[in-house]
């Protein structure tokens, strides 16, 4: 049975779908929308369909570009260590961390235990690109969940093989937690990857 | 600085300001909308649009309809008790409740602390449907808030007044909660309104 008018109903089951959405704020996303002036609600409408259009993967590194190359690739001030992650996303929290290498961004990681195929990560990719560009070091930085270091260890063996210098990012206590609330599987890799002072 | 294609930052912004939704979300709502199929979206984009355009306020009642006159308002079975709410939103909730007279949105509610005129509310359309229509008791469901218990009491002056039987909903403690749990202000309404066995 439907409480609201059709179109009210049909944008609500729309906007249910989007991630970290529930019944309740999506009604209340609504409720906004129909407050808000038209203009704004059509301009959002237009960049939902442009986004579509016009962003795309770079050709190079699969970060989100509008043109051929990312505006990463294309910076030539960039330096020759090639950071690998998982999502773009991932990319641009290291990018605000202050990171000025390159990236190389999979699409995705290997899920060992449900045994989908991973042709579609961007790991022949990586491979071609190490060939041909001039990189120094890579540095996996897939997130550390099991999929993620399964990944890691994955990516690992392929550069071993082709000699290539290669590290994992540092797992650890995050800056400002206490020890006291930090998980043990955490505190472990804290300590063994402790560093001499 | 900007780290996302134009288009998306732009987008990211516009998702920012919808309510509930803070920087990180906007980001995962953009990501899974770049991963959506092109006609999902455009129609996600549609649907917006056609909403503004389409969907109106009720003549009557102010509940949100594509007519004149709203789904409930047109049906002729319903009983002649209204119910006055602030918002569609609480008008959806009652009815899902199995409350089935007839309604009154405010669009809004007094704030009095706040000294903002109360011209928009829907109170004088109210005053006139009571003059027209057969309706046999009004039951004030503003929410039981200060400013809603505050035009509660507004309507229930105006209402004694004009000599119309009137009641406000119950308050007390939520079913299904343990009463170690509930604040005292719920708690004394609670013991105040206790009902005779």
């Amino acid at each position: 049975m439907s409480y609201y008018p059709k179109l009210v109903e049909e944008l609500i089951e729309k906007i249910v779908k989007l991630p970290g959405i529930g019944p309740k704020s999506a009604e209340r996303i609504v409720n906004y929308i129909l407050e808000e002036n038209q203009e704004d609600i059509v301009a959002l409408a237009e960049n939902l369909i442009n986004l579509k259009r016009e962003v795309k993967l770079c050709q190079r590194c699969f970060n989100l570009s509008d043109n051929e190359l990312c505006s990463i690739c294309s910076d030539s001030k960039r330096e020759d260590v090639l950071c690998v992650v998982e999502e773009v996303k991932d990319l641009v929290l290291i990018e605000k961390s202050g990171f000025r290498g390159q990236y190389h961004v999979l699409c995705g990681k290997i899920t060992p235990l449900e045994k989908k195929p991973y042709g579609h990560l961007k790991i022949s990719q990586l491979v071609e690109r190490l060939f041909k560009e001039n990189i120094r070091e890579v540095i996996i930085a897939t997130n550390p969940t099991p999929e993620g270091e399964f990944t890691a260890l994955y990516l690992s063996d392929i550069l071993k093989e082709q000699g290539i210098k290669h590290s994992r990012i540092a797992c650890g206590i995050p800056l400002g937690a206490e020890i006291e609330y930090v998980d043990s599987a955490t505190l472990k890799k804290s300590i063994d990857g402790r560093k001499e002072l």
